[in-house]
């Protein structure tokens, strides 16, 4: 829940899960003074049953929502977010994203993938999941976003991930997924935005590289930044070892992200994210 | 404060501190379930003077204390702990220390300086600080702490830090200060305890030194851990590059735990800290 | 190569690869003074065929390999190494090793998967592996060793992964591949070697976890250390967010420890390793 | 040294040191393919007198200048370079200079400090290093540097650190000091350029926040990089964190460059640095 700043929001919320006979089992919360916002992630833990769970809800809206202008969002946590993986040639994500969710690390169902290439296919079989080979050219690209909408309408996606997808989503896709489109840029935003960050950044003659992973909107490679992270190199790496060494880092730092999307440790304000820990 | 979890806790204190018309500016907290424990840090903006500040941690202590067996500590922003600082013959932290000190960055006032050599006195003669010489010898060893315990009661000194002491103190010192001496030990604990760990992983061919800030307690190099970090090493490294960048980590180390002291981030529970952020 | 340490001897070296139209593209070198040992690792460019190279390495050793009493490997770099993968039930670093492999990261062939339970068996059917199943009991390891050695022989592996196998090698195998064997230790060692290193980290109340990945000598957890890393934890941590995050540390761990390996940059000598960048 | 890459340069170099009787202690050499260029550094070690040390200079390059157009520098280790610190009113950066190198961490001789404000004259003094004022405005801009390269002669300074000196320094001296004058960038560069890079990289929502060291050329904060490093943040830090963390780091980063420079690790070529080990 995020709110404008206000004494006495703590107490009265908690106050307010104790007298419905809630427990609470983790509470963090933070505050913008700049902005005067306020955020708080509450865990519940309860004896809810499909009656429960909505009456909290409404009770909970009722009671304080008007109060204190509050803004939230209600998650149980047996039910995993579907997540569409767009990809296109590149496979070092993607299998990452797929070992991970069937290991049990990344709290997800995974309903289809979906690429403007055929070459990673086989993966998709690999792991048997439906592939949707969705070709996108400049003629053809308002015809192709039409048809991953209705796939994803399909499929009741709730969030999508370009793991190294290379191509600009418009905002016909980006309006019906409002910060649910995590994006992973192999470059530290925003040094180096745009297609050849290693290139440039070898130019430069950087000893530091480093992959950002953000949520996606319309202006490119501006969106909120969920996670970044680096790593060291030298005059001795040529534009392949930073390259390599880049593909390395941007499976890590995208998979930590989704992680914690997918586990609903993200609130997205302003062009900024509160991530709890 | 710390106490046995129980349900409503946070909302109870939350709220008395609403209805003292204080504003609650942070709170964090942790609950240790493995051992039902609870933990919370409040900052609590508020017009005190002398007496409301009194007033407030009376009625605090007499309305919640009881029912939830707290265990609390009070502590008024503008007031900087008092910190000893205890050194042998190194300069890398004593140097740190009073720079970071006298830069703004390490909230704490530093009385004296105290050590068993003469070596670093004109460091105190630079930074204009008094310095005890207290040499330590098997024979005079109770004598010299019954010196050094009657300086620290002189000084009204709060905690200790040993910035490469090298001495072992005993439990005449340690009981007058439980929690509040702050060591730095050269090594990545519980790997290579004792006198001479950068030989001992040189010697075991390891990739990564580290170094460890604790408390003292009475078993040696076993007290609860403040803060612990690392550097890579290669086979390139001899023992005096391990010492080197060990002593470069050292100072690191442990100005980050000094500054948690001094900003009272930590609490002690077990054998082990509560670290706020 | 490898030798005592000489005046002259990269010269020599070098002077020979010159004369003999090899172009070096790469050259590395590290002395330990304290046991005068000296370690060299060179790549060549040149035009070799069959008879050239066996006639390049004949010569080479003949000329300057009594001189110096050098000890060195030749490799082509087109050949890949044959590496058997042994696992237990802990699919992630055996994921990663399989997709690192595909993608072309890892330079290894993977010519069969041997484990001691059938849990991981659809993994390698996934990637279309050979999967050995070989049950280890305290009664039948005698027998089960030799099965394996059998098939090691069969496929002319080079080298073993235990990628969380979780069985003790004996020396029946140890000393067919003398640092062949790779391992990873879910622990940042020498702390905490044995079965639940997470546990004791936690129950120590450390603030970083390791792992490392070593080869695997007679003296359990004690061979040469290939390559560490750590991952901050703190008190809000609990076993499980331990044992989550050391996972998460070892395929890292591994892989890279497996790429060094494959690459031909680790050379042993005592019990650490020469690391070639 | 530095040259046009070419076949038999270290077995003709190495072979022509062996026969001096000089004892390579230390080697290494990058090959920059995409320009052909060769770089190397060889530590000798050997019985110079003044008389030798001049002989063998002039005959290396006497009998391979010529063939390999080589770009070579000779320094003794026992002649430490004479470094001028410039500072302007923040005092971190100057403190753990001076710490460093009187703790005998930084191999140099600190002739004098020079700042345009009076603020930090008193750390000189704690350190007994001559101060010099200059202060400086848009209209004395001129006469100042004339005043500094003035003082910089008469030291024989050989290097110039901007220890937060806040002020854009002329080709008048930087002409005067090619790749010699090294400064700390509160930033990641390229990322966040200019004055206020904290506030921009706070506005951003950046994860992590950077430091580089380079030196200075012309163009503004574009000259080559020696070092950078990172620390990381969250939203629930405020621009001041961001300011307090970066400045831990920039003393840190800083360090680290001028102990490289100190220790003629550093080459300079086209616009990016080659940093040996």
């Amino acid at each position: 829940m995020h709110c404008p700043d206000k004494k006495g929001i703590i107490a009265t919320v908690t106050n307010f899960i104790h007298q419905q006979n809630g427990n609470i089992v983790y509470i963090d919360q933070y505050v913008d003074r700049r902005q005067s916002a306020f955020f708080m992630r509450v865990i519940i833990e309860g004896e809810f049953d499909d009656f429960n769970y909505i009456h909290f809800k409404e009770s909970f809206i009722k009671s304080l929502g008007h109060t204190f202008q509050l803004n939230c969002s209600f998650y149980l946590e047996e039910k995993l977010p579907k997540m569409a993986v767009f990809v296109s040639k590149y496979d070092h994500c993607l299998y990452d994203i797929l070992s991970q969710q069937r290991s049990g690390k990344l709290h997800c169902t995974i309903p289809f993938i979906c690429s403007n290439h055929e070459d990673l296919k086989f993966i998709a079989e690999q792991f048997n999941i439906p592939f949707f080979y969705i070709p996108v050219t400049k003629e053809n690209k308002v015809y192709a976003e039409q048809k991953q909408l209705e796939i994803l309408n399909k499929y009741e996606i709730e969030c999508i991930v370009l793991a190294r997808y290379m191509q600009i989503i418009t905002s016909k896709i980006i309006d019906a997924y409002p910060n649910k489109i995590i994006n992973i840029h192999h470059s530290f935003l925003p040094a180096f935005p745009g297609a050849k960050p290693y290139h440039s950044a070898f130019d430069r003659g950087v000893k530091i590289i480093g992959t950002t992973s953000h949520y996606v909107t319309e202006e490119l490679d501006a969106g909120p930044i969920i996670e970044q992270d680096i790593i060291r190199v030298s005059h001795e790496h040529e534009v392949n070892d930073f390259i390599a060494k880049g593909q390395d880092l941007e499976r890590v730092v995208l998979l930590r992200a989704l992680k914690l999307h997918c586990e609903r440790k993200i609130m997205v304000y302003g062009n900024k994210t509160v991530v709890f820990n």
